[in-house]
């Protein structure tokens, strides 16, 4: 057997004790560790795998953490994380108070950004490289960065202005043809191209169209390659592009042949690489409902499309590819594009049903509202993965979106409190909507197994009582309201509290809140979004314009950035988990 | 005297009657028609006189409605509203009830899509000419982009789907090497090389590895060549791509010379071509009171670096570029990366103040929070033209601000009521801030003359007392104070009315809001926000916190998308003008 490397290795530093020859060593053991925690802590693979020989050769040549390195996304700095002093915490990758699962500033120093979402490496290097300049200090300012991200418009914009200074600038493409489905679009095909074509047929390809110093294609698996062109790299001046072909899944076969399925795997063996078989699970993903019911809805109607930023399997759209090719659009990490291209379709009578996952919707702000919701197109946004995530942490929670979006005149924002109302919602949506609509879910599965039943068309703005009750009335959004029934159930007298679904936060149901208004002296909200500006604001709105003037607990997210933990953890910190509405209802019953 | 052509010209169908030997005339005619209005009821004037040729040559080559034209930003869209219905009414451009400044859907079957913010143009073209196929319909979709806003992400991100697709797409470079300042970054330079270098050179540009059929570059003002190569391009497949070269400003001697000032030069005499001088106003636009005090903190305080995304002149960040070549930064449409730079920027101990138009801002709002705002750095976001800014209309009030910042946790949200206000928020941010803060002031001028006194801190979170009263008390955000103030003159018993300047939305003055909530019972909160979300929902929020059961009124903008007028109108149309908020005064004194 080998000598052990990695298990001296505390920081960067030691990695550069080590002579070359022993970093293949490095490599072998820094990717048997990640594979032998993450096959039973679960978390991101696939990149990470991808990834370990340009993350020892980056901290073997570069004096990190005084240069910085900035990655992309940060789904593959496992690596990175465990030559950086956290290798004996990394089992708690991704729980509560463990070790995040991206780079984050306030972890470590050699976490010189914080990510989670793509694109924005480019930029941050950027500014640190400028900042660098300023103040007279020669370092190294390193950007990693995956194909699919730099396809995003951020990373272009970056890259325009880059390429417009002299800053001592290194952008590496880890190009590895995926970023969690495939990557698309026109630059991904240039970029196989240049890979298959001897560089002296093109004069100049895209990157140095765009003044940087273009280098690669390499093999990013090659130490030897690597460490030789990171040197070379390094004296050289101005804004830098390393082109690397690296192999997702690296090292582990299932992984490398099954890249869509290992870039996030769950449980599997670590030695035989398979997957372990799921629990059983006689209850759907609200993912699942989604994919399933635009299949069946696009059949009877071929005005529907589907479009997505990159989240063809996180949403299920893949459903509707596979049945729809024609109609269904994964358009990369382009969020702007794929709100406005959206707009564009509704305006020749389609009907796009765009799935993009509540925190990415933030991307797409401005489109929502000046593509979409002046000219009142009704295109339908399927915000994936709202309220909160759990694990992902605070750069992926979904709890903006409802402060965000009902300041938008227009737009009607419905949340479906479980299977049924997602599936008849989505149905009611293409039926020839007067308005732009945001349909919003979380995470994870519902609670109905027979889901599937007949359609229904959904009122507009119609909330629905799903309790009667004498001294407290509970009103909640979505999902939530199963932890309110679950709460209700213990109360000593249940017949003190009523509970209302609003399902829809904008327009709000004024007709059965003047109702509760003029029965209950007492009322809570409750909602899985920011209690500022979010539904609870709704309704005191509402409580303010109608001059009712009683007691109205808002039960939501607090202002503070939530980290990672279970979802039922990440509740319990905001007071909205089961025992906490418990404990809010008994307060206000007495 | 030549025959008058333009006078028979109603629609896109009358210039197509045209011989193609009376199209120049026809072009001097509309440019002349342009600048004869525009000298007296002012507009956008540069980029409509750079594109006359090209707007006659796609009306005349092209079936419009029914092939579908697609105006980025919609500048240089004056001579297609004149061509298309709207001579006759041209004269009302940007005046309430008149026509709209820009394309707008409702106004015209010839606009295509709405629009005002820069870069959407290729994924709504896209977006039409993908329905098209899937209807199977023969269509035309011509996307008409500048430079500027190309090399913008979003833009980017739509090329690079399209290139993907076989849409029958045409997009169009209308290339002067201008947006509203002087284009920047590598593209910019790049699109020099193209032109400069002779075709054969570059074996492919950028946007051949887009997949794009290119062409040109071709002179913009040479009718014939125009007609030619819209006429070749019509018959090619898949997206098309034509780079064509004008002059803004063409035609007019002054705006091709000085093509900043000719963008919107305000009233100018139609035969001189000169600027009409200005009224004489004693006070300072709130920009130059930015422009001039960065400039004035960034000589003693050498962290300061000044970002803006092309707002340059608009902005007068102009003022520290004069002074501060090397610490200043005009990224060109690229909000995303201006944020995110501003964000790696500030990890290395800079002062980044980010100089953003409040409704460009929605552009960021992503990295504002995931880059900014989770970190918690310290980035001072200078938001101009917030709130109603009148004659651009729906698509520039920078009214949605208030809503989607105060439910981000970290930030520090300042408006200030006036000149003073603004110059020492911008000291106080400078002097080292724990957060992130966001200020946010109007279009146009303040009501102090010398503002230009000693610096003085400010400290976060405390609101200021106005005016002392007994019955009502008014709570204001930002400069609508005046507003207020004026109002209460009016009232018959003013000592009946107090006036409170909260100054921060977030953090609320809690200490003053107790103050005020134990004294008053009766309330109004005043914004130039939305209703929906803003100001005055976060002092319900803390009413309801705190228990407060009071009648509050809450002024602001209502929910519906305002349109364009005098900012006085809109007041109006909001209630918040001086008369309303007297009324509304008077009402609940009552």
């Amino acid at each position: 057997m080998a000598k052990k490397v990695l298990e001296n290795i505390f920081f960067p530093s030691d990695v550069r004790q080590l002579q070359p020859s022993e970093l293949p060593q490095l490599a072998k053991e820094l990717r048997d560790f990640i594979i032998d925690i993450v096959a039973t802590k679960e978390g991101h693979l696939g990149a990470s795998l991808g990834v370990v020989e340009l993350t020892i050769a980056l901290h073997y040549i570069f004096d990190t953490p005084n240069d910085l390195l900035v990655w992309d996304v940060g789904h593959q700095a496992y690596g990175h994380k465990i030559l950086t002093g956290r290798r004996e915490n990394f089992h708690t990758n991704r729980q509560r108070n463990g070790i995040s699962g991206f780079p984050k500033r306030n972890e470590s120093v050699y976490d010189s950004f914080g990510v989670g979402h793509s694109s924005t490496s480019i930029s941050a290097a950027l500014g640190m490289a400028i900042a660098s300049q300023l103040k007279g200090e020669k370092k190294h300012h390193i950007a990693v960065i995956g194909d699919a991200s730099i396809a995003s418009g951020m990373a272009f914009e970056a890259l325009n202005h880059a390429g417009d200074t002299n800053a001592n600038l290194l952008v590496i493409l880890n190009d590895n043809a995926i970023g969690i489905d495939p990557s698309v679009g026109a630059l991904k095909d240039y970029l196989t191209r240049i890979k298959s074509v001897s560089s002296d047929i093109e004069q100049q390809n895209i990157f140095e169209a765009l003044n940087f110093d273009y280098s690669g294609p390499i093999d990013g698996h090659n130490l030897v390659e690597l460490l030789s062109e990171l040197n070379r790299l390094k004296e050289i001046e101005g804004p830098k592009f390393l082109h690397v072909i690296t192999t997702k899944g690296k090292g582990l076969r299932q992984a490398e042949e099954n890249q869509v399925q290992y870039h996030a795997p769950g449980k599997f063996d670590k030695v035989s690489g398979n997957v372990l078989p799921k629990e059983n699970n006689k209850f759907t993903k609200f993912q699942d409902v989604f994919g399933r019911t635009i299949v069946e809805l696009a059949k009877n109607n071929d005005k529907i499309v589907g479009i997505t930023p990159a989240m063809l399997t996180g949403s299920s759209l893949k459903f509707m590819l596979e049945e729809f090719p024609s109609r269904t659009f994964d358009v990369g990490i382009a969020e702007q594009h794929a709100v406005t291209l959206a707009a564009g379709m509704a305006t020749q009578g389609l009907i796009p049903f765009c799935n993009i996952y509540s925190t990415f919707m933030q991307r797409a702000y401005d489109q929502v509202i000046h593509d979409v919701a002046i000219q009142n197109l009704p295109v339908v946004f399927c915000l994936d993965r709202a309220g909160l995530v759990g694990e992902d942490g605070a750069t992926h929670h979904g709890i903006f979106d409802l402060a965000y979006l009902r300041c938008i005149p227009n737009m009607v924002v419905f949340a479906p409190r479980n299977e049924i109302e997602l599936r008849n919602i989505l149905y009611t949506s293409q039926l020839g909507l007067d308005h732009p609509i945001v349909i919003r879910y979380p995470r994870g599965r519902g609670k109905i197994e027979n889901w599937q039943i007949p359609f229904k068309r959904i009122e507009i703005g119609k909330g629905s009582v799903l309790k009667e009750g004498n001294k407290v009335a509970v009103l909640s959004l979505g999902t939530i309201a199963d932890n309110v029934s679950e709460a209700i159930k213990n109360i000593d007298n249940t017949v003190d509290v009523a509970h209302y679904d609003m399902r829809f936060i904008k327009p709000l149901d004024e007709n059965l809140l003047h109702t509760i208004f003029q029965k209950f002296g007492k009322i809570i909200t409750i909602e899985d979004g920011t209690i500022k500006g979010g539904f609870g604001s709704a309704v005191l709105e509402f409580a303010s314009e109608n001059n009712y003037q009683m007691k109205i607990k808002v039960l939501g997210i607090p202002d503070e950035f939530i980290h990672h933990g279970t979802v039922d953890e990440l509740q319990q910190i905001c007071g909205i988990d089961i025992n906490s509405i418990y404990k809010t209802i008994e307060e206000l019953i007495k």
